[in-house]
């Protein structure tokens, strides 16, 4: 083995954690050595796939999705990372099934658990529900299992919910280390999370709000920007402020956009609608209120038409950090002149960092296939040093 | 190996099947044999499956899943059980098939078996014609194997048709062994299959046929019980009838469910719809006579509106044996105050017996992996003790 | 090993073919040579399949189809042989992901490869589009590839474009193989590519255009025939004159059935639409010109309506060579009085050759395996000659 994984495997050792055997939901819930170990297996699995080495872990055994909401990266991402670990992927579709026969969320959780281990999940649409959701299904595959109904319990992943989106924050979190080199290295750098502007609406805050949640306790200096009246759910705001506060980082939060960016060694612009607005959305789904909806989409189409100058461009970009600040964004991005006449990102910069972002993008599978490997497989780490070795 | 589990296989060897390279369509077109050979080696799966020893039996191949309606429980089922074996799933969605292009049955089956080893097929809407279907895909696959179109000729498993549901009623009566030890226990011993009030109709009656058609055969007091006019397919009647009387059990139809239930040690309270109703269902959709079908509705629900008093409550689970029979159902149940205002069962009930239909429900995929591994693969009780023993 | 297998590898490892990492959109971008491994690998796979020799070759990996159109016998090819040779599907549904929102072809393509070793495309709806679609994947994977962001490079499988449907020709090239014994035998033997009466329109020309292209290459002598009007592209129509030129063949269109299958010892009766009106088509589909695409289908049924006598019957067929020519179809064909009350082909006919079709068809996920391998397994014939001998 090359010297660096070597070392990579000793670190890794080193760390206390304990997800076998449990769920991944939100971020925070999970201490810093999980973390650091999610990412750091992520990068073990990446140079093992590069080296064509494969880190099957499994020779049967199902891994079931469930999307609530569209996905081309984390359904794909979801699909590969659990194929290289040797599961079979059964995508549950809610409207095949029986679900609106009255089948309970505890039933349901059951009834597709029997030869499964791990439930992936999208719910991101209704404020309120997504995390809970994913909170009911890990609790009755816990009861099933207790109870023996379930030979074992299966970890649930959250996919992105209604306030986290960890499988998205943690590949951003694996790529802005190997950019700035260490995690170390991210203390005292600024990054500017801002709000831009769209012409659409509705879009989720589960990865603002994650990033807040995440990178606040690597000491980075975290700047939130939006409009006046864009507010992301308050108890992710307070988290942020706590973990900055503990990590010696920085958490601010202004309504400029060049402000934010000035000094920035890292921008995130992307849109997203307040959690009143989400929230109002959330009540006329479940009225199926369709002209509310039409009635809120105008309403909220106008107040972003105020803030078109809310846009990455080569202008605001020049007053980063030696006008060269790393580009983020989770795909697709609004592109000016590309994908609509107006958005979160001009073509100019877009082009200029395209394939930066597809590296981003280039963890999530991996964070995928850490997470599975760390919450269900026993003896994770060795069993991969042996790979790695072979 | 334990001794428990080597006295299993000494008795399963012993046992005179036939089932390797064969469809399983119905369950009373297979010997006693059959019956207690699938229920022993699903047991066997299971075991092994709690232990976390695999039971593949493939490098490759595939297995075609056709759903011609809605599925959560079989639908895992049937993904968990061809994974577990190393089959990859193909679930064929004939509406992105060009089945609408003038396609024939005979055609499909072939087209879609050329590396396949098993086809899953659930087809339970139109009276007359689900089982029809299935062996029209037996015969085919056969046809083409013989002609030299296919290498191998795929065994059709029936996952629900019109007239039976053997999956479901397999691992029922796996339930049944398992609450009362064994099945010579289920001799005389008393079981009311009753009809429930539902808000819905159209329900289809391949359960009950199918339990009535299976329990018979075991010595069971199989007691019928539903309103006045709800019939069963008389040839299903005929046959649980024939049952009863070759294995010393008894079968009784009666229109009274408190008398159904009075001393039955296993109760099985679900709607159907009359194959009469569901007949004329057959036709309205056939005829996409739209107008037709909610005239139906209006009239079987005004009917199932007169015997709301057939819910199964804790009244009349008092009158079973000791009050305390086993409460069976296929889920998901309409529970009275949890899916709707009034349904099969109430509450308390459910909420009592629930974690034991979960058990229920659990028998499934080994039930199915069961049924591929007899109907598939040679020697397949070796080389479980191969597994078991290793 | 038997010998003649033995024979086969040793022709087959004299072949200079350089298929490894490429793409395979285009039968005419490829060799003579790699025409033949292809064939000659799919006829291997064949044999160790009859036999039950699995020739997996990856221990992991995904395969991702896209089909922008229906499909029965593609899609459970592609799924059979990505099964057998070891890689997971997934089966990415455009109207499930975030397209809608503004992704292009090049980051999708570059999403969705991250541990994608091939990637199936049918793309055949859109006149001028499909194979430029396809070629546009290939080159974002390809960048992908280079610049960091993708450990491996996907090839791109053309299973149906607007050109050519080489999964389909090759399929047909190998059944003429086995039915004349060799290729070398279809040198200067008729074969009538034919328009066939439908009563349906805008059936895709790509059928039609891989075999004129693919067939005139081994010096058969390739009539096609079709009323006035039906052109099939002007490009491939060159193609298949120099091709004829090249190979000592001969390529020839008129007019006239009869004509056609004068003499013949291969008939390919079936049904497409002119160029001109799958442009049309296209640019109306374009602009969801729902009445235009009505007008523009009464106008071309009342063409084909015209041209009901070209139907290939018992009558027309007693004129091919000693009356017993191979009749080829891909399925399904509109047959008369099954399907249709007049279309392609009469019942007598289609009914005698029935079982044939089926064998042109049970060829395909076996030819898709032997390109997934071409493209994807280095040393692929090695390794399988070692299975072959195993």
């Amino acid at each position: 083995m090359e010297s660096t994984l070597k070392h990579q495997f000793e670190q890794l050792k080193r760390l206390q954690t304990d997800l076998y055997g449990r769920d991944f939901l939100l971020t925070w819930q999970h201490c810093q050595a999980e973390i650091q170990a999610a990412l750091s297996i992520a990068e073990i699995l990446k140079k093992l796939h590069a080296s064509g080495k494969s880190f099957r872990m499994f020779d049967t055994g199902l891994a079931v999705s469930i999307f609530r909401d569209q996905s081309t990266r984390t359904r794909l991402s979801f699909a590969s990372a659990v194929n290289a670990l040797g599961l079979g992927l059964s995508e549950f579709d809610e409207s095949k099934s029986q679900i609106a026969h009255g089948e309970t969320v505890r039933e349901t959780a059951n009834m597709i658990s029997f030869m499964t281990e791990v439930i992936g999940i999208r719910d991101d649409i209704f404020l309120g529900q997504g995390h809970a959701y994913m909170k009911e299904v890990g609790a009755a595959v816990e009861e099933g299992f207790n109870e023996g109904v379930l030979h074992r319990r299966p970890s649930v992943i959250n996919l992105q919910c209604d306030k986290d989106h960890p499988t998205q924050t943690l590949a951003d979190l694996l790529h802005l280390k190997n950019h700035f080199g260490s995690l170390e290295n991210l203390q005292g750098k600024k990054i500017a999370m801002t709000w831009a502007y769209s012409p659409s609406y509705g879009k989720p805050l589960s990865v603002h709000q994650g990033i807040i949640g995440l990178l606040t306790r690597f000491g980075m200096d975290v700047t939130l920007a939006y409009p006046e009246g864009y507010h992301l759910l308050p108890e992710v705001i307070d988290l942020a402020k706590q973990n900055a506060a503990a990590s010696g980082g920085q958490f601010n939060v202004i309504h400029d956009m060049q402000e934010a960016f000035h000094d920035a060694v890292a921008v995130y612009p992307k849109s997203w609608a307040s959690f009143e607005v989400m929230q109002r959305r959330t009540d006329l789904l479940h009225k199926e209120d369709q002209l509310g909806l039409e009635d809120l989409e105008k309403e909220c189409l106008s107040e972003n038409a105020k803030h078109r100058d809310w846009e990455c461009n080569e202008s605001n970009m020049g007053i980063t950090a030696n006008g060269d600040a790393l580009y983020l964004h989770c795909l697709p991005a609004d592109i000016t002149n590309v994908s609509c006449s107006s958005g979160e990102v001009s073509r100019a910069v877009f082009n200029k960092h395209r394939l930066n972002t597809y590296l981003q993008a280039s963890n999530k599978p991996f964070i995928i296939a850490a997470l599975v490997l760390l919450t269900r497989v026993q003896n994770a780490i060795d069993k991969l040093e042996a790979i790695s070795d072979s």
